[in-house]
């Protein structure tokens, strides 16, 4: 008896929300999925598998990945790492289990797979064992820049992607040292990047944009937003302003 | 006689390189088109319309675009930006002529069109005469990371997206002070920029890529390739090492 080869482990990035703006390869992978998997937050559908609905064929074998837990604000940093980390063992495991068998895995994204993704913790457990693919994906950061109709790098412009979960004096200085900036992981960091922002001189020059090119879209200037918090779609640009003939 | 209404002029990001990484959006954009128009170089057919061909129904009215030079380094840059600003100009007026007859115009480019993308300079004189819309695509650097397995950001990691033409010592500290980045614009800046990689400590951590997703496409260690120049579709990438329960 020879052994079966071994399925493929695919990465496939969905992109920021619209189902359109989903690639072609993507969709195809879809198609041909052995299994569809994705991530979501127990009790949900999933963001992925919402973008993904209209691409799926009737009948496809699915298995949703759901996360052990909503958020790290409720749990001790120790307690949450442990979660998680049993969280992805128990995914690779039940997806190692049907590659073993042959069969190409799909797991679906939102935006893209090697950028910020959770994709990402089982992509590294598995890369090793079986063939994978990475089929990138428009990022969640240009959807929203398209939404917003905001150029963001011109000519030799530097852009700067920042965690709103550094703390005020640092993104202070990281401001002032770039020429772009994307503002990412707002939440209840929001009131301190904005005032950081404010502190860098930027707030004219910043745009604050809600679920991009997906139903509820908002783009506001961040002048005219102040609040508590941000919703998990949101992020703020900073447009360059580099060499414009 | 009333008025017939404007056309509406659409920035289309076609993505890295590959034609079925191109989304779906793009492609029933392309295929509705009242005029298909794209940059090249002088005597060349240009990437974005290469990328396209698949997906361009036959007998589709076209207009290339073409630059007035090839390099900016054969002129004094004076020269070359003026010549730039006409070409600019021109090109506007020839699309505004389109939309007038209420056609809709879609002009594809590679990657992302508001990511350092020449549509940016036709889109700023334009967006306040006639109705537009940004369709956001996979960019080059998604691509390149896509090909070469690189998870790129990680938790809270900060990315820093890099311009080879900085000086040296410029990149040596912005490379330290950043948890990922990606080096484009690297050409003859590529010694200079391998330098200022090795002088940061992060050589063993860098990946060049050149083509990504394209035919040719080539990834290997930056360790590796030691040469005076890199061609137009090649970038360095340093992944972040972020938080991974």
């Amino acid at each position: 008896m020879t052994a079966s080869p071994k399925g493929t482990f695919h990465g496939v990035g969905l992109g920021p929300g619209d189902p359109d703006l989903v690639t072609v390869k993507a969709v195809k992978l879809v198609e041909a999925a052995g299994l569809l998997t994705y991530f979501a937050k127990a009790g949900r559908r999933g963001n992925a598998r919402t973008i993904v609905d209209k691409w799926v064929p009737a009948g496809k074998e699915e298995l949703p990945l759901f996360y052990p837990m909503t958020t790290e604000t409720h749990f001790g940093e120790e307690v949450y790492i442990a979660a998680l980390k049993g969280f992805y063992e128990e995914s690779v495991a039940a997806i190692a289990a049907v590659l073993d068998q042959g069969r190409d895995v799909v797991l679906v994204c939102e935006g893209d797979p090697m950028f910020y993704g959770s994709f990402m913790h089982l992509y590294i457990r598995l890369k090793d064992r079986y063939p994978t693919k990475i089929t990138p994906g428009v990022t969640g950061m240009a959807g929203c820049w398209a939404a917003a109709g905001l150029p963001m790098t011109w000519g030799d412009d530097q852009l700067s992607v920042l965690p709103g979960t550094l703390d005020e004096d640092e993104l202070v200085g990281r401001l002032r040292a770039t020429d772009a900036a994307v503002i990412m992981k707002l939440g209840t960091n929001f009131p301190k990047v904005r005032r950081a922002i404010a502190r860098a001189g930027l707030l004219e020059r910043a745009t604050y944009v809600e679920r991009g090119t997906m139903a509820g879209e908002s783009v506001v200037r961040l002048a005219e937003r102040e609040a508590e918090t941000a919703p998990y779609f949101s992020l703020i640009l900073i447009p360059g302003e580099g060499r414009r003939p």
